[in-house]
Order: structure tokens, then sequence, then C-alpha cells
């Protein structure tokens, strides 16, 4: 009987690893593990694990700007989109900058592709380069999203960028 | 002499009181303050007063996802543009939305106008709505810009918001 105990008490620890893992995470490698996982989501059209990644009071702005405010806008409209224009498309990262910048609040710039699609409209929208800035934070123990903002990357543009510039 | 004395000490005094009041601001004060000040530097053409709004390690990605790293690269790339493409462009604020995401972390969204002007390559772009967020934060007694990402509002795909439609 004691010995049944005891596999019990240590299965219960061992099923207990992961959360006390992610909860030990530092900011950065929360961010990084964060941004895997919206990619992953994202690639499986998965918009409740998707939904996951956010605190309840999270916003997101767009590429066209629409402005999502609060995690049920954030993912009815992610979810909208994942059934009809997005049902396709997949995302591609290409580099991934984080640091921190208060105890407990991490940004992340994550440089990715994202595949062609057609837009609500009917247009073809070829595939593009994406520069998504994320402000990930850790409250309750939980390091979640707070905010997302995104944007098309313009690559003939970068030829003017001043800072490339001698 | 004594009543000079005092007198010198009180304007002394007087003199302080700014600074004390601006360390002493809540989060959604001193972020409110910083987009007044970035929109009347943005007006005046006024960079250097535009750059003390930042930390040293702030970021910024622009309307084309032009990426820049660090107060040095933010003020560069700024200045060089008020010099030529935005001499004449002027911003007029919208909506402000500010909120906590963390003790010392402001995150704000502000909705503005940008004035028409020519892009580096001589087309002419008609003014815009944009939608900026940044991440402000307090370090060291002073709340500054951390981040900074900006995009075109595209108003005609605002009909396709999933969040606007019933």
């Amino acid at each position: 009987m004691n010995r049944i105990l005891s596999l019990c008490a240590l299965l219960i620890c061992l099923m207990a690893l992961p959360v006390a893992a992610a909860e030990s995470r530092s900011g950065p490698e929360a961010a990084r593990h964060i941004v895997a996982s919206l990619e992953a989501a994202w690639n499986r059209h998965d918009m409740q694990a998707y939904g996951e990644l956010f605190h309840e009071d999270a916003e997101w702005v767009n590429v066209v700007g629409m402005y999502w405010r609060g995690k049920p806008q954030v993912v009815k409209a992610h979810t909208v989109f994942h059934e009809t224009i997005f049902k396709d498309c997949r995302l591609e990262g290409r580099e991934l900058t984080v640091r921190e910048v208060a105890p407990d609040v991490v940004v992340a710039v994550w440089t990715h592709q994202q595949d062609a699609y057609r837009t609500p409209s009917g247009n073809l929208q070829d595939k593009t380069l994406n520069r998504l800035t994320l402000v990930v934070s850790k409250r309750g123990g939980q390091w979640l999203i707070s905010q997302g903002h995104n944007v098309w990357i313009n690559e003939r543009a970068e030829k003017s960028n001043p800072v490339n510039q001698r």
C-alpha cells in the first residue's frame, strides 16, 4: 500500500513538472517559446491554442491597422480570418529579437514570411515579409502576450533606410 | 541679506518643481504627456526634443517595416527624414488609449493623421491615418519610450474587420 502511495506521489510530481518549468522560464526564454507556439498554432489554424497565448486584456493591431481590444476580439478576428482568407496561409519565422524592458516585461520583434492569400475583397495578396512586435508580460506567474502590432515590410523602401546609408 | 537668501531658496525650489512633478506622474499620465511631446516635437521638426523622449535602448518599426535599434538609430532615421521627406509634414492626434501592462510599463495606442508627403523615391503619399503603438517604461525614475511600432490604417479594409461584423 505504501509503495502504491509513493508511486502515486511520484506520478503527481512528474505531472506537475512541465508547469513548474514553464513558470521558471526567464523572460527572453518565455518570449521565444510564445513566438514558437504562435507560429505553430497559426500553421495548424488552431485558434483555441492561439488564444491561450494572450492575457485577457491583450490588444492587437494588424497589418492594415485594424485594432482589436481584449482577448475575445483578438480571438474572434483571427478565427474568422483563419476560416476564410488564412485557411491555407502559413507563417515561417526569419528572425527574432527579444529584450527585457522592465522586470516581467519583454519586447519581441519577429520577422516572418506570410504565404500569399486572397484579401476579403478578393484581391491576391502576394507573399510578404512581416514584422511583428509583441509585448510579453508575466502576470499571476504566467508569461503571455499583452500587445501585438504587425506591419508589412516594403522591401523596395529598405534601400532608402537612413540607417543603412553611409 | 537673509531676505535675499530666502528669496533665492524659494526660486530654486520653484525651478525644481516641474522635474519633481514629472517624476511623480502616474504611468498613464506620463504616456499621455510623452505622446503630446512627440506630436509637438515632430510638428516643430525638432529631432533633439524628439530624441529626448526615448530610452537609450529604444527601438522603432516604421510604417514600411524599417527597424531601428537603439536611440542613435531612431534619432538618425527621423532626423534624415525630417530634413527631407517630412520637412513640411505634420501629425495631428485623433485618439489615444493608454493602459498599464505591468508596474512601470504602459502601452499607448495613438491614432493620428499624417499629412501628405513625397516618399524617398518621389511618389506622392497622400495623407494617411496611422496607428502607433508605444511601449513607455519608467527606469531610473524617468518615463520614456522603449518601443514604437507604426502602421498605415487601410480605411477600406475596415469594412472587413470581423469585430465590426454582426
